[in-house]
């Protein structure tokens, strides 16, 4: 394993505490809880956004907190839930007395440690919480730790978005209900090109020979659809549109929001190659626009090299929501 | 050679295309001259900024044209310097009518070709023209492509600061003058965990075995001062950090601005894991305070897994440029 750390069990709040000395102007790190909130708290009257997960998807969540985005997130080890503990501290971190909405990504750990969570806020009287559970990997139906679909880019799309609708003062219900619906106007497939190595573990999550690539890969190294020969851009960017674009049922005509996600390891030269094609092939051979997009690392696994595409099927509303004042240290734009 | 792309002759170009799409609120790209330029053109009477050198660096230089930073840059073959025409293309693209600051890396290759460039703009009676090298990397004096030191990561820290001063409306010798300071201010060293590969050529640039780092590497794979045994992140901060702050001569009570630079391969969690050690060191045996820092992939070298750390002294009038609004694809806050 060549990485840049000191020991293994300490990467993640050893990061946290870099993230928190590099961005003082954005956000609040409570170390101890691992917990990440927006410097100053929530304005009262605001809905809080609240996401947490296992860390090494950087900039992934904690990276997401700031104005008008995350209010609180909260970390746990590398491709591990946080205990539930953890979701009650970002719970009132984000907590401006106009509820909270979390958002979660489909993984079984995740999602039991927050249900735990939840029931902890309940017993103190908390009521004004919602979930949003984002699901949006066509890949595989259930996978290595996940009933039912893998959540994954459509997770950075639904923490901007939310987030947007709670700054301009929409209510609980309504943050809510925004967030599932574009989670289900969402679909995402991924490729690896080499594994990643989780600190702990020390070796590589899975093998891929010189001249081979998994489609479909998981944002933890999970086993995709099929593994294929190393093959042209213009071929990788084909095999991960069909599956999103007939998942989505999109037809010609209609306008889409891109993320092109590097999943860590891959260079920025190559992701905008990659949304070059993806875009081209949604244009000229599927007569779908581009409203808006996203190039870069923004839901990585580590240092896999590899990418994934997000379509997010968008109307007026989203892109207004979308060109939104953003300020985080992972998307920042207008603010 | 394990990459996304199509035909490895085509790689800047198609990465171009990616870059112009993904982009169009803030620039615009010649394909057939590599050239990036901001969307509508350098205000008139504003002093323009240009940059530009081999591809392979992204963001660097492309993804910093826009608002507050260059107006225009030019983007040669990966590792290779962009051809006479292209400078020329590229100052005439940010000519506003108030003179243009040229922005290079000490590289042999680049600053030819630029004085090629340089002398045919004069023949087309152009004088407005001020040229500021960057040469901050400490590594080493002389280098395989570089007579003197190497320019790195001062060179993102000039366009920024430069960028800053042209947009507030200084004249072109204040904003040349800026520059040269910046640099003069600015050191840096890198470090690299592996290799990269040259897409035309198909092979790694060079080998490190598997616990071996390359303390002092260049961002073309150049060879550092030594190297040695995979170590952790603390020591690894030590050993960049202490040539570059006794090359500054750096002083307890002094400020700085940092730049934790990831070379391409390695993920966020280790980069603020990095900027936490080098903060600390920083902070606490040196006595030396961080006044503003950017934590992230900004001056890279293809796929390459390692870090560099540019050190800036601070004072008011640069943490005042440092803070003006910047709306770039690889750099924003503020716009």
């Amino acid at each position: 394993m060549k990485k840049l750390l000191n020991d293994p069990g300490r990467v993640v709040v050893e990061s946290l505490a870099g993230l928190a000395a590099a961005h003082p102007d954005l956000l609040e790190v409570d170390l101890g809880q691992r917990v990440v909130r927006r410097r100053g708290g929530t304005r009262p009257g605001k809905v809080g956004v609240v996401s947490g997960g296992g860390s090494g998807h950087e900039p992934l969540h904690a990276g997401y907190v700031g104005v008008g985005m995350l209010d609180a997130a909260c970390c746990g080890e590398v491709f591990t839930s946080p205990v539930p503990d953890q979701f009650v501290a970002a719970h009132h971190a984000a907590d401006g007395g106009a509820g909270v909405v979390h958002v979660l990504k489909n993984y079984t750990g995740d999602l039991l440690n927050a249900e735990m969570a939840h029931d902890i806020l309940r017993a103190q009287d908390v009521d004004a919480l919602e979930v949003v559970v984002t699901d949006d990997d066509v890949a595989v139906l259930d996978s290595t730790f996940t009933a039912g679909r893998r959540g994954v880019g459509a997770t950075v799309l639904v923490e901007k978005l939310v987030g947007a609708a709670a700054e301009e003062g929409r209510d609980l219900a309504a943050c809510a209900a925004l967030g599932r619906e574009v989670n289900a106007r969402s679909r995402s497939m991924g490729v690896a090109l080499t594994s990643c190595t989780v600190p702990s573990a020390g070796v590589a999550t899975f093998a891929l020979a010189d001249d081979e690539i998994e489609l479909g890969i998981g944002i933890h190294g999970e086993p995709g659809r099929r593994r294929a020969p190393l093959q042209p851009a213009h071929d990788v960017a084909a095999a991960l549109l069909a599956p999103v674009v007939e998942d989505l049922a999109l037809r010609r005509g209609e306008a889409v929001v891109v993320l092109l996600n590097g999943m860590g390891g891959t260079p920025l030269i190559e992701l905008y190659l990659m949304f070059h094609e993806v875009r081209s092939i949604l244009h000229e051979t599927r007569g779908v626009t581009v409203a808006r997009s996203l190039v870069g690392n923004y839901i990585t696994s580590l240092e896999m090299a590899g990418c994934s595409v997000t379509l997010l099927r968008a109307d007026d509303e989203i892109v207004r929501l979308w060109d939104a004042p953003v300020a985080t240290p992972g998307l920042r734009w207008g603010a």
